[in-house]
């Protein structure tokens, strides 16, 4: 089973991403049961604004999209920004809106079968929104979204630490992140045969 | 397989649920996949507010409760008001927030391996808005959303007609409730081994 | 100036409401700035469902669209369930939803010149999101939303304590409603006279 | 009076952007009503990634922001991807962040008095929610949102034709952005004294 991180902090490397820290929790869980994981910062490579595959030729886009329709699980994992997925989240959605519109030869979504959660920090509010946003824009393209797949860390109320900066609430954050694995895993390998049927049809 | 529809319109009975009309179509395809649908009208019964399992001696939440985890599928029928899902579906969602920290013997949620879908009617703009509200208020609770398991009919811009009023989308929204009917089928079906885990489990 | 506070806990008196608590930091400053205050608790009344003025004889909610057109400035309080506004918040906007299509002589919305703010608590995660919810609503309907007019506790992550069972955030709540009751009161003082050409318009 | 659209399409010069021609009635109407109104294809520029004043340097947004700050009126317009306010439109509220934190002499926000309002196009559905969205992050920096203070387009259910596609609700989402145009002015003519009151303070 493979998993695709896509990290949507602002910061590009070599800066420091607390985002890809919780992210980490996940991914270590996921590899525990043998889930051959890759992340990628995306905002260090250039995803042109757009909603068609490719939009020009020098779109990092297409590899992206690869890696996605390469793997059975995704993580969207994103800071919040205003309340909101961070534009670099956004980004991601929409690029990914072409795949909407696309289907295997048995009718079913191109993601058919593929298993999706969140992953978001903070320094203030809104998680569960985040968490609600990119959860709905996976589910229109077709990726399954597992019961409670996601894990966040903020802090409210007003502005205040990031995750790591204080002990508080980090350990809500990783056991919900471990849990996050288990559910990602546990869907996916249910879901084997729907992605299956796929690569059987399509081939 | 059983599935449970609640229907959150605003109005009592006998006043026609247009909302009800569009999940019929849903019910009508679970059914073609011998699958046993019931509907519930919620604003016909004692809903009280509150986010305890029971509320008081008159309120009717238990019985809707035992029949949610009787069933292997749950369908969130709801109408779009001032852009928001209705405050029927608002009132489930609280009464189901106390399963959040019920979890089996086993450590999963008590509704793990339930399979949820989103019905949206209304007569501007809005429906996957309250698409990713109810979701994300499901998957909290521990439901697995099927990729694509939601219809809607609505039609922009400014206040105009409701489903059925004309013949515009109808079609779409037919053809995408039959789609959803058939992912909510599928992934239920995937996914029965958590569900029976989690039987032998608390017997 | 007059100002009207729903306050949409989902408790019924007399059970104490902490959504209250942190409305009074607003009503206190309000009336500091010699606001006339006067506070509802919608659940202990009878708001039935449904989007006209009137739902049935014996429906409390004419009396409280009454308050709201009697009043300068509106405040909903609201506490944060499964990350959405309450149920019973989510009745108001309802209610108030025919006022949407009700213009005053001029053309105007009838609660033109009226403005609103918004006051959240919750034990986890969700102010902003419920304060964009609400404040979008209040938007359609015609109410002007003041820079920063809103207030909320909570604190992430994870389920937790609410507002009062411990200190931290305590005080940047209450200054943020401090400031929350001015900005209410400078744009309320500001829009007078689009009030005013309301009533002469209309008598 | 000075007012400044941020047009927030995904689509570079010189491609048409029918989010523009929507936003070209209230820009219209503006200058009927005198004020002086200038434009901004933000993806023309380079705005960076991040969330303070300045990214680098080679980062477009000073410019932008300056320009913000020297506006009476603030309108954002977006089209709606994956039901949500585009990238671009999230980008620009993250650049704006940096000004949350900023207050002038007189301890308000440094866009206090200024309004805002959101022009919306689709080719779906999400008008509402976007509206909620984008207003709410400018509430939270200090704008004042008149009441109705938008205008959009769009046409459900599934995928449709874009805003000039068809006559279908042209004319309701024109007369719409004509009365958000008269709002934007009003609100602000009568704010007036709160920017003014900033000017003096500051100099």
């Amino acid at each position: 089973m493979k998993a695709l991180v896509l990290n949507c902090t602002l910061k590009p490397s070599p800066e420091k991403s607390i985002t890809q820290q919780l992210a980490d929790v996940v991914t270590t869980q996921l590899r525990e049961l043998d889930v051959e994981v890759s992340c990628e910062r995306v905002v260090d490579q250039r995803v042109l604004p757009g909603v068609n595959d490719q939009m020009g030729p020098d779109d990092d886009w297409p590899a992206l999209s690869d890696a996605v329709m390469a793997s059975d699980v995704l993580v969207i994992a994103t800071p919040t920004w205003v309340g909101h997925p961070s534009s670099v989240a956004q980004r991601v959605l929409e690029r990914m809106d072409s795949l909407i519109s696309q289907t295997r030869p048995d009718g079913e979504p191109v993601v058919w079968g593929k298993v999706a959660g969140v992953v978001v920090t903070g320094n203030e509010d809104g998680a569960h929104h985040v968490i609600s946003e990119v959860s709905g824009g996976l589910v229109d393209i077709g990726f399954t979204i597992p019961g409670q797949a996601w894990t966040y860390w903020n802090m409210g109320p007003g502005p205040g630490p990031s995750y790591g900066d204080t002990d508080h609430g980090i350990e809500w954050s990783r056991n919900t992140g471990i849990t996050m694995a288990n559910h990602l895993h546990a869907v996916a390998t249910a879901l084997a045969d729907l992605r299956v049927d796929s690569s059987s049809a399509s081939s």
